[in-house]
């Protein structure tokens, strides 16, 4: 079974969803408001560094409907960082008045269809560690949802021969690729780190391309026979300068 | 694959319930108490001035039961602005009463049966804009669910033709024909938005009605054998008039 | 498809489900208390009257184990009095030392088995008429559950002919008869209501008889291949002249 | 079909676990717990008295893990007194520092196996009476899950013959009488009257014993194609002399 | 059916999982916050000198996303020991700042395939002595989920005839020996013991290694047909001289 050393795997992520206590938020003082609005600033500041030097990238998203308020999504290359984001998330202010909604943990990870040229090994050229270690868009709106491959009776994609997986997750792509310059997407393998086995992070300028894309998709074999999904979550760009604006009261 | 992009698609939709925080209510002081009913009145009001411009459309009920107090239901052309009234209704006084039970993202949707005439694309006809962009009616009662269809083995709408599910579909619609005048019904998608694939509101005068059309469409095909169905909630209609003596204590 | 036409509904239903904070409860002054209790008994002393004059009927059951402490069920014409009702509770003293459990919301129902004698609709009959619109009984314990009809491949409820449903259903209602005398038996609808298809609600004098008939109907086919059941509740009597005694602390 | 009443019921059973408000309990004054330590040593005192004079029997264990702290098992005639014994401890001292975690309300059940003898019915005899009203051994570990009959497609517990049934439960008896002395078993039943269909529960010197007997149980066909199982809790004996040191702090 | 008998059973295991409350850590004092801090080393010491005198063994890790902060992991000889440790825990002064987040309560657990040679009992040697009662590592990264083997229909794990059985668990094992030394793994049993039937902790000094194996081992057909699994957290290992440095606000 080769089909194991056959994915290529990149940044640790941490999808974190966050509700805000809005009614503690309103009793606080102005000042006590202050300064965590500035205690977040100052980490999306520091965390902006990191992206700029190429060790990491991370997003804001507000969440629509009641799963969350806030969502960022980080990637680092190491578990070990995400853990520190988190504590340090923690511990800072604005923490005081975060509610811990949800979580997603994975690594970036990408297909390795092509086969090595001239005894390369595709995983060591450039645009494969750019997608090994992207620099998340700060498009408009995000959709963020974990995944499983179906096992059951006729229908158990761990039982499929390779070829067959093969063909099947082939002709998804081309479904996706049909979007291509209205989603961007990201895949993410939580086997073994998380509850689903993958996790899904789509951008678009416009909403409306997350419910043609996953329809669409869902007619696809590979979905209709062997996809199972959690929970999905949309959200909207916040970027830092709005921040204190979006939390003024 | 065409069936993809034969759905036509309009106003984003969120119905977001909340249960009201009785106790807090009643300890607040008279003054707090007016200041969040107004609070919530003049949201109404702003709200109107949007619905009279047509620039969207909102409805407050009761849920019966202990599944929420408030259901509003919000259609706006973005998901930025649905966003926008979530964290208004939560900066709002009355907001600190209100602790969040439940909520659903998703974007109106109607099917393109109708061959384009005359050259002409059905969804730029003003009667289907209408629709995609609809004034929700202010009828006595609610009743709002989410759907999938299903995929298990045999009963797997997503492998089927798409001939027999237009079928199947067809033969659904006289049922809810059937009942034109007493229920009125808005199917909104939400595949990739939210975490079932449609959900379906219903308005009515009498609250029998629901159980009627829900029980004889169970017996559809396109329900008994490819329909799974999600939490439902009924609601009795509140004006903005009678707000404050609902709340009165 | 005729059946849908073929049930007889009857009054709109209201399980309520409600803990004591007991905490809260023993932290209250001896006149608050006494002033919750009072208005408890004030509530239960209006509905009796409601109750009277066969506008509705209600009862009040101690619920064994901890899904809750009290059990209320209440059957009024209309959704907007049961919302009422549940306002009242939710205003009223007492109110502040309960919280919200569970509940269920649901319409009487019956079959319409007989044909029309001399064309007589039987739904205008007085007996019926009186199955429709019941004064519930007060007996020593209560039981209820919710349920679904099976829709899973080759045990499809809603795919069974009409024929066919009929004989399993009369079969059904065999056992039941078997009960006569110890048993007192009301259905209600929920589809299109609540999350569950019906509501079943049991009296008895001894609550062994509750498990005597639930375990023999369970034999019965219409529940061993097409019944799927809910959360079960068993509950004590609890006359308005007791409350006093149960909540003095 | 004669099954339904070829079971030999007695005393009514409700499991009860609560967990300790650890900080509540920290912060309370020395005297306040002396107050409610006492208090429960107090209720237990009196629930021996019931014991010895046979009207009833109970037992506490500490669970391990943190589903709860507390489980208690209640043996008495009837669900009033389950009720009271509920209500009692609720308005404790030791009640405010009790948090509700889970509880399973049942009736000890015995099948009725052997053939009237000499017209004698098998439920007068002694020794079934003793062990329809039980006295709990007071040994080292508990185990305690719910369970259910499968009802599913081929695999329809209620569906099968009856003397295939009592086949089938008789060689799983066989696996219980191994462990004679090392285990002693209680069956409740609880259909129509809690979640699932039965409770199970165990006690042991060793709790490895609870693993072996489960684990060989599950090879016996009526568990390995008609059992359904819930949650599991174990717990280690409590008795009421070491109550005020374990909750010495 | 010898299957049962050939498990050999180690020591006793509680996974603990911990979430921090920050909020009311921040608003402790200094000199509280040095109290608790102080309070847990105190009981790793105390601990650790279990481990030494090889009484038991346990490690602490810090979980990845918000599943939880701490999980403990701990071997003892008896679940009273379990017990103890978790009081100990609640009525330190850093139990007041630690929320219970899950728990899970196994017994290590070894597949006894070598046949006893020259009588002797492979459960009395040396080096199966070591590994029933293991040292736990202190690697850099911890990975834990429960599983259960599947009962359905044709894929009934406990319905295959045992050298089948054999047969697919030898195939399993030798995936999991291509990972020697870059996982360790210890498999713990809880089938009548908590609400899985198995519990698998694996230690690694890469993340990604925890992704491999078990990606690479649902092709396995032990797996991609008999397994069912559960909840998967990863921890990054949490040694005690960095607690204080770790909680410092």
């Amino acid at each position: 079974m080769v089909e194991a050393v056959e994915t290529m795997d990149g940044w640790c992520s941490l999808h974190d969803f966050r509700s805000i206590d809005w009614t503690a938020w309103k009793l606080a003082s102005e000042m006590e408001r202050e300064e965590a609005i500035h205690s977040l600033e100052k980490l999306m500041s520091k965390w902006e560094k990191v992206e700029e030097e190429k060790n990491g990238s991370q997003v804001l998203y507000k969440i629509v409907g009641q799963k969350a308020d806030f969502m960022f999504m980080f990637l680092r290359p190491t578990m070990n960082e995400l853990n520190d984001i988190e504590t340090e998330l923690n511990k800072s202010k604005m923490g005081e008045f975060l509610i811990p909604a949800h979580s997603y943990v994975s690594i970036i990870e990408l297909a390795k269809y092509r086969p090595a040229k001239d005894g390369v090994d595709p995983e060591t050229l450039p645009e494969t560690q750019a997608r090994l270690k992207p620099i998340l868009p700060k498009w408009e709106h995000i959709c963020f949802y974990p995944m499983d491959r179906r096992r059951e009776g006729e229908e158990n994609w761990y039982t499929l021969e390779k070829d067959v997986r093969g063909k099947l997750l082939y002709e998804h792509s081309k479904t996706g690729r049909k979007y291509a310059g209205k989603i961007k997407q990201f895949i993410t393998g939580s086997i073994g780190l998380d509850d689903w086995e993958w996790g899904v992070t789509l951008f678009a300028h416009e909403p409306l391309e997350f419910k043609n894309i996953v329809y669409e998709m869902r007619f696809d074999e590979v979905s209709s026979r062997y996809g199972e999904f959690g929970e999905f979550f949309i959200g909207n760009y916040l970027p830092k300068e709005e921040i204190a604006s979006y939390l003024k009261v």
